[in-house]
């Protein structure tokens, strides 16, 4: 059971601003049991976004989380790049509507804005997917997305971080389940590096677990993120390896 | 003229780091002229960098920087699969090995690591794919290295944000040579997000300038980024839209 993640924005590529979208959401999911496989970044462009949406689909994750590009300036084009990968039109979602306007003069007796009412650009965010169900955002004006595609669960979410992170927990986190799979993140002492593959690699053979190593470096000790579907079998690939001379320190 | 950037490493999709390595390269290559159109990352796993690499190379990009995953440990494979992607194989750099013995002998000697000697896993990083030039890596072990594949320029440096960001301007940066666009940041004034499309359109259509707009939000200024082959362009851009009646204020 893997997961995607595609981020959208200009603002990546010319490096103004740092992708910690994808990391929180990356962690979100690992924390749920997902392996995040993969993660791309591309601009504010219909053809490029639809090329990475069909790349990704391609591949049959079970979830991908696509975040960025649902505003209501002129580059927000992410809506209309899913729809055109999906094969399906964009529609008009009247019940959104109302909640564009809303937020629109929430900001203008903010002074935030000059101008209170809906016009194009605004209204723009009321349109998605055809067959596509509406994820609210309750902290912004451009709703999300959730489709089902093949065996892919799809969510399309804001860029913004404070309406990204909100709904990825109010709206996508709930839509996956209860996690499936459990983590224990460990220090394992190094002495001689290459005796550490040959093991981790025999622990994949015998447990049903996965092994993510993290951060590297050259210190003493290595991180070690073990998966597994049960505590036991965790503990037993664990003691394994102590078995093998590899000493532990929990995090 | 196109970049791509592939970073590599588990710890970036577990989300325990945040991949700021990705955001420094497209800064710099943004900043020498070059169209960042897409980071890709993925986990230090041979299959999953060789098909990133090998989809990379398949949009003809000017240039490809790949960084990560070159260290000591076991899952530090990426010149492993770099090598794999191009049909090449690796061969070992004897100049290389010296630096290594050196960089451990030091490392032992702050009592950093216990072993000050040579084992299979620091030799691993003397090992460079095929007709590969050597990229010195003055604060680290590992060398990186530099090819052209076709018309693509690529580039595979460490994932440690010091090591990585030293020899980018030290290895890669003079090999590009000297920057071919510039680049004016502006922040436009929006009272309607409607009225902003079709301008900046018209913009792009008439002068040999590429638009970012950069970073999106609800406010009354949008960041803009243009980019040229010279100030004069720019300057005409610019004109052309205040022109027409948008207000600029220098960032």
């Amino acid at each position: 059971m893997f997961a995607e993640i595609i981020t959208v924005g200009d603002e990546l590529l010319t490096g103004n601003t740092v992708d910690s979208n994808s990391a929180f959401i990356a962690q979100k999911l690992t924390e749920r049991g997902f392996w995040v496989r993969r993660i791309t970044t591309v601009g504010d462009d219909i053809e490029e976004i639809k090329s990475a949406v069909k790349e990704a689909l391609s591949r049959e994750p079970e979830v991908l989380i696509i975040a960025g590009g649902l505003g209501p300036t002129h580059d927000d084009v992410t809506m209309a790049a899913v729809a055109q990968a999906l094969n399906v039109g964009l529609e008009l979602r009247e019940e959104v509507i109302e909640k564009i306007r809303v937020f629109y003069r929430g900001l203008y007796e903010e002074g935030v804005v000059d101008d209170p009412n809906l016009n194009e650009a605004r209204i723009k965010m009321a349109y998605l997917p055809k067959g596509a169900e509406v994820l609210d955002n309750s902290v912004g004006a451009a709703p999300g997305a959730y489709f089902k595609y093949n065996s892919t669960e799809v969510f399309v979410l804001p860029g913004m971080p404070r309406e990204m992170r909100t709904m990825l927990e109010n709206e996508v986190l709930p839509r996956l389940g209860k996690r499936k799979f459990i983590q224990e993140k460990l220090l394992a002492e190094i002495t001689d590096e290459s005796k550490l593959a040959p093991l981790l690699n025999e622990v994949l053979g015998r447990f049903n677990v996965k092994i993510h190593s993290s951060p590297k470096g050259f210190g003493k000790y290595i991180g070690i993120i073990i998966f597994g579907e049960s505590e036991e079998e965790i503990k037993r690939a664990k003691k394994f390896m102590e078995k093998r001379g590899l000493r532990f320190e929990n995090v």
